[in-house]
């Protein structure tokens, strides 16, 4: 950590002695100084707990209530024992779909379903789908998301 | 955030236009942008749950398979109730051996051991240790690190 | 980490006394520079489950003792079905007192005491309420604090 932040200093303090332009650089901070810091949440789904899956129906809706639809992104990742969220007979179908018609992205990780022996018909419509739910949450947050496991 | 970062940048490349010193270095924050984003994740176990010990390994498996061992530095941390997992007796001893194989680190929480009077031979062999588990998981977060709870 | 405040601190000074600006910006960053990096956890509890309460509190109480008190701050947010944890006849309740006591944050959701018409008169004396758990610990996460689910 340490290394690499003093590297990236030392770096930038290269470039703007080459270029000598003391206004160098900075695109990204001043795109961020910008615009409204994004609200995101990647929610992951695990458990074959429907309780769980509502607490992360709940959860979704009230993000979207508290802070307005439009000023946040929520992903719901269901992915091992929490696949059962988004098959077409899970018990809170219904509400998925509402989710999905507010504006909640939706996934379910395709390595579970590969080893569940599950393809997209057995599913619920209007889904996505993500190659491996843990890796979508890892590079969810390397891009600045918070984590939520309900 | 962004006054932060702008100040930042600023402050080094005024420092760097004055002083002019073109071989400053650099070769991290080079090697950095030369190379994809270095995948690191955290993944907590702190449930005496086989099934989840299980899901965690898969997890760990997964990451690796899909992204490839190379490119993803991933750190299995049990503490609490989770200390299970990495007793000599665990029931995935023979699984911990085989990530352990592969490049994950594993890491058992000191604290923990203390408080249920357990010693280094009461463990699996080739774990690591950490002082406090929770520590662990919070100084990996803030270097960068996604956080997993399986 | 303090390599980074380091040269944080230093490029921020340089500029301030080459350019002869000390009126510029980074008033914050000069703060953080001048002192120790922050280590900052919010954790979550939303399970109705006093087993993950002692482990919440556990947690708390490791990671003060192992970094110091004044080195940490903690947050403890109760929501969902972990609401109970905080109210008046919680079966943890002394030891709340004592995290409160020590300084550990401790917040209830009211979106969640609505939803189960509680009011503040029936939950813990000292704690304090947040509007809505999910939007506390997302928002704590964008500022920098690590997460924690016990």
């Amino acid at each position: 950590m340490s290394v690499v932040s003093l590297a990236r200093l030392l770096s930038v303090a290269t470039l703007a002695a080459l270029a000598g332009v003391a206004s160098f650089g900075a695109p990204g901070a001043l795109a961020e100084g910008a615009t409204a810091p994004k609200n995101r949440v990647v929610m992951q789904v695990s458990d074959n707990d429907p309780a769980k899956w509502n607490l992360a129906l709940n959860n979704a809706r009230n993000l979207q209530s508290d802070l307005g639809a439009k000023n946040i992104e929520i992903e719901i990742v269901a992915y091992g024992p929490g696949i059962g969220m988004l098959k077409a007979e899970s018990v809170v179908g219904n509400r998925i779909g509402e989710a999905l018609g507010n504006g909640v992205m939706v996934s379910a990780c395709e390595n579970t379903m590969h080893g569940q022996k599950l393809t997209k018909p057995d599913m619920l419509n209007g889904i996505g789908y993500v190659p491996a739910g843990v890796v979508e949450i890892m590079q969810k947050q390397q891009q600045g998301w918070a984590y939520l496991r309900p």
